[in-house]
């Protein structure tokens, strides 16, 4: 598994869900098509008569999300970028999906405009492995940032966390240490440590 | 079709895509069990440990959105409660979703918190019907909030929208008139009107 295998994940699921903010940072949901995957970049387009359009050309944070038949789950938090020769790009979005020709007839494909995120944060799950199994990866060259749960060396051994896991992730040892790509980052051993030897990181 | 059969699609395709937004005003989207829905309300958990449950019991709002099999999109904007009785509402979610016992065994099930849903907007649309058809409604008393493109006394009648429509949905008259619920909202009317006639209301 890497970043651009999730890409072909959403571009695979097609119909991927993709959040934005408006003005008053409120968030808004829609299913979009991903048009084209391509060397780490991720492409699609929207109208310009949309709340979507007007929503990421104000504010181009968004967060898309999938999952596959197999119960694998994607997530991909970045910005967007809208691509300056609008109808070189819709023509090749159109070739790749003539379906769209049903819904934009003609030159009406025109009102379309084309985005691509080449940035960001991917969240990689697999839900149909028993631990599950999650990844992270870049679509940039910017660091990973580290999320969840952490113990540290004010562990006691005493295997609470051990106990209460409910993925069985949690190896002894000293200290004990929580297996990351299993991780389903629910706090129950964060909760239940009776030293506070675990730590939280990331948001 | 009305809001408790759009619930009912949302809990029909069941793993469905949640969109909040953090104290940075960045949005965030996973996908999220929809695991109880009755009398216009919709009930989802989430573990204690997960940045989700952070973001919204600090900022409320949340966006979900599905799409079924029949190409039938559910989209609802609203506002999270979390519910008080925890364990007597994760019982009940574990109850009519036995599965979850495969993820959270035992009493691990405690680490997940319940939140329901009883407010907001519904927009639903039929993406297999041409020209697609959209409808919405709230949830509760709330007065439903016009979103698209409307065309004004301004119109002089001479047919460039409806020649322009891709889903050939406006209607010759004095003025034309859009057919608001087969309209993409793709702007196209609005960008061509040689009079600008023709007004853009909502967001």
């Amino acid at each position: 598994m890497n970043a651009q295998t999730c890409l072909q994940i959403l571009r695979d699921i097609k119909d991927v869900s993709f959040a934005s903010v408006d003005e008053k940072g409120m968030p808004h949901n829609r299913i979009i098509d991903v048009m084209l995957v391509e060397d780490h970049k991720l492409y699609f387009c929207t109208a310009r008569g949309k709340d979507f359009y007007n929503q990421i050309t104000k504010n181009p944070h968004i967060a898309i999300t999938g999952l596959n038949r197999d119960f694998q789950m994607v997530r991909l938090h970045g910005t967007v970028k809208q691509l300056k020769e609008q109808k070189v790009w819709i023509n090749r979005i159109f070739a790749a999906n003539p379906v769209m020709n049903d819904v934009y007839p003609g030159d009406s494909r025109y009102i379309l405009e084309p985005f691509v995120v080449d940035n960001g944060q991917i969240e990689f799950f697999d839900l149909s492995k028993h631990p599950i199994q999650r990844q992270s990866f870049r679509l940039d060259q910017e660091v990973l940032q580290e999320h969840g749960f952490f113990i540290t060396d004010s562990c006691i051994g005493c295997g609470t966390c051990q106990r209460n896991c409910p993925q069985q992730c949690i190896q002894a040892g000293t200290p004990f240490v929580i297996e990351q790509d299993h991780c389903l980052h629910c706090g129950l051993c964060y909760e239940n440590c009776p030293v506070q030897a675990i730590v939280r990181r990331g948001e």
